[in-house]
């Protein structure tokens, strides 16, 4: 029997200039992946550095978690370009993040889009074609990681890329496995205990709809968001809790190792 | 007895957005090298994609040109920053140009900086320190491109980076071997045959001061300017010269091959 | 019998830093009104005051031409704003020129959105009153020009604004009256002499469709676009033929003098 | 006998996009004038609203914080500026702001430049000059802040402004009657009742420098940190202690109403 495994990820490295955000430093310690905003829609050359140093320090795997060229709107404000654009912009976050990462002695693991660029690809065949296609460029044994069943997973498998499924244990689910907007009553869950079961039923492969039937999921990832006073706390909670049901939290490489890539 | 060699430099992808700026298509035929704009003071990320290709296609060996975060100004206006900061803003910059030359199948050759950021580092040590550390961070077999003699080209030396000394066409030079003031009278040579001149003068080993006096100076590149509108001409004139001189135009790759790094 | 008469505009002061966008000096002489950039998708504070000035010396009347907050896109691509985003974006541009219109003792004349900000509010209620209403609040006198019969100038209306509709005399319409798409064959007329007659067409209130059939269309401004190097050549020649006609070049405000504010 | 009097102000409005910077809402009872970011090194448009809303719900008088083109670095660092790069950059900031202004139905107060401009201002004669020409040029009835006895308001009173000698309470200074350098150690002061002691002792026109000698001193307004989280609690114990030692804080506006501007 296999033991039950899971990658816990949280967007890192938001803060810009004297600006800051999340509390990357109480959050580190929980996760075991975690995705670095490259300077375009938050973090900047030096949040990127010493983001990158955290991670090393808890030795949590790094990816790039590239976005809009959208500072101002935090890169959750939907955007058209052309796939050449969104190609050729995520070649460049990459690699402005890759260099941190050689830098101090780290591999990348993976890209993680960000905001409205990751919702916009979860079902954008051609913007997600670009993006991983540009991955592929860079380096084909990255792994990609979006929302189960979306367009940019199918895109990544098509690259030749490895993939990984993402869950969030803080957002609720429609019967179509979609997430439920943010501006819908009951899209997010605040309970502590309601967000660690959401989780522990991920791992099962099942997550409560909002409608109240069960439906089938399939999750790599789980992501923890830092951006709430409370998200440390939480983390460490569900690590326990992870603990106590025997699931072992690993990186998304450990986890996707048999993965052909 | 040794062929005499040299490298011909230019900065190029200095296009933004809609803007255009020089004429890299006609110059690159005449380049062995190419300091490509990184996106911070020019360029972006489908114009670096664009040069690569250009370079790539002209076997043109890049580089690249990373400069300080002011668009508006070109890079042109010294800024005052910590170490720290340049030697983050030079990572980022070289990591971000790494990823579009690994995406066409290339290999990074040298870094030079640019503007402000290179003539405040001809003289500057901590920030000469802080540029040559970041380069050597993410990849010590890059030549670092700078003036002779100057602060910046020790500071590679002491971070042991392979470096190379560039010489300007068509900028005079004052008795010490630094540049004539651009706000000075007859600090620009405009005449084409000058120009050639002073190349040829340079590749060996000397040139004519300002005040009209011999100097010594050693110059491994020259760096040609793209943005006159007879600068390609110019170029072509130059190769020819070179030609009949028997000077052969190497990469700096080439030409610095027995140095120790 | 009242003379014909028509407003000339041309969006100007493109340019950013070191890039030189349109040839404004040529252009300006033949225009009786001038929208000017803003710094955000184009423009920049030397370039905003060297247009003012520009226009002042040739007696143009010069209005707001805000954009979206991506230089990088030049403003053309789609973004998505809440309204009340869109408002303080205007109100913020429309500030920026206004400094340097009152420093050369001008008075702002209108305001027209750029790019996809134009395209968009043409047919989007929301957005087009956040825009009326950003106007209405830093001038209720001033003037909005967007398509004729589209949702942005009915929003200008309901906000209390006299409106100004424009026509493009190089672009083709389809029967409804918008704009063909520029990635459809024939969209844009490249013939002087065409566009010279369409121009006439329309200030007799008219147009030929790309279908061929006359369509009816009400404009007081005709644009004329400056990026393209014979744009001086063709609008000299344009407000030849409109003398020949008999038709009277004056601004929007001499234009509009009877329309209730 | 006059009442002693004297303006309270601070530096607001220097959130960005997502990132909060400062307790605006509970430092703004406190204050007499407020200095708003207009969106170069710190502030956007959505902030400019909202903090000028906020200052004319407390009654509060607002002037324009402008400062480098520099965000990533919050305008501290040093940029070296043509006297017409300044100008015009000034004359931007103060129309963008003064948009929102106009739009609340507020007048603008005053223009106070922020971080390395202010002091770079201090003592460089053609920097000051620009910017008080800016300021002549868009409203020549706006009061301009500065250091006492700085280049800064000897430029101001050549352009004919009426100035405003300011004063910090939390900062050291040397007996030239500079600041003391926040690298010095001793640079601050953190205890809340010596900055109150401190702030008295201004308005008595005098201050004990760093060496402990007391030097004269003449400051019209004294500025207020919001970026420390006792900030709010010391500026209402401030308003109390000055209160009973008879002290009126009204805004620059009343204070300088005698001023020949």
């Amino acid at each position: 029997m296999t033991a039950k495994r899971i990658d816990l990820n949280s967007d890192v490295g938001e803060s810009f200039g004297v600006w800051r955000r999340g509390n990357d430093e109480a959050l580190m310690p929980s996760l075991t992946s975690a995705s670095i905003a490259c300077g375009w829609h938050g973090g900047d050359p030096q949040v990127m550095r010493r983001t990158v140093r955290l991670a090393k320090a808890h030795g949590v795997r790094v990816g790039a978690h590239p976005g809009f060229p959208d500072l101002l709107g935090f890169g959750r404000r939907p955007m058209q370009l052309s796939p050449g654009e969104a190609r050729d912009y995520l070649l460049y976050q990459i690699g402005a993040l890759w260099a941190f990462i050689k830098a101090e002695g780290m591999r990348l693991q993976h890209v993680k889009p960000h905001g409205a660029l990751y919702h916009m690809a979860a079902s954008d065949r051609l913007l997600s074609e670009a993006i991983a296609g540009a991955i592929a460029e860079v380096d084909p044994t990255l792994i990609l990681v979006g929302p189960p069943g979306s367009a940019l997973l199918s895109a990544g498998q098509g690259a030749g890329l490895r993939t990984a499924q993402e869950g969030f244990g803080d957002r609720t689910y429609n019967e179509d496995g979609s997430l439920v907007s943010r501006s819908v009553p009951g899209a997010l869950l605040t309970d502590p205990d309601a967000l660690v079961d959401q989780v522990l039923l991920m791992i099962e492969g099942k997550v409560r709809a909002i409608t109240g039937r069960m439906i089938p999921i399939a999750v790599d990832t789980v992501c923890l968001h830092g951006d709430t006073p409370d998200a440390p706390a939480f983390a460490t909670r569900l690590r326990e809790r992870l603990a106590l049901a025997g699931v072992e939290a690993v990186s998304l490489e450990e986890l996707l190792v048999d993965q052909v890539s």
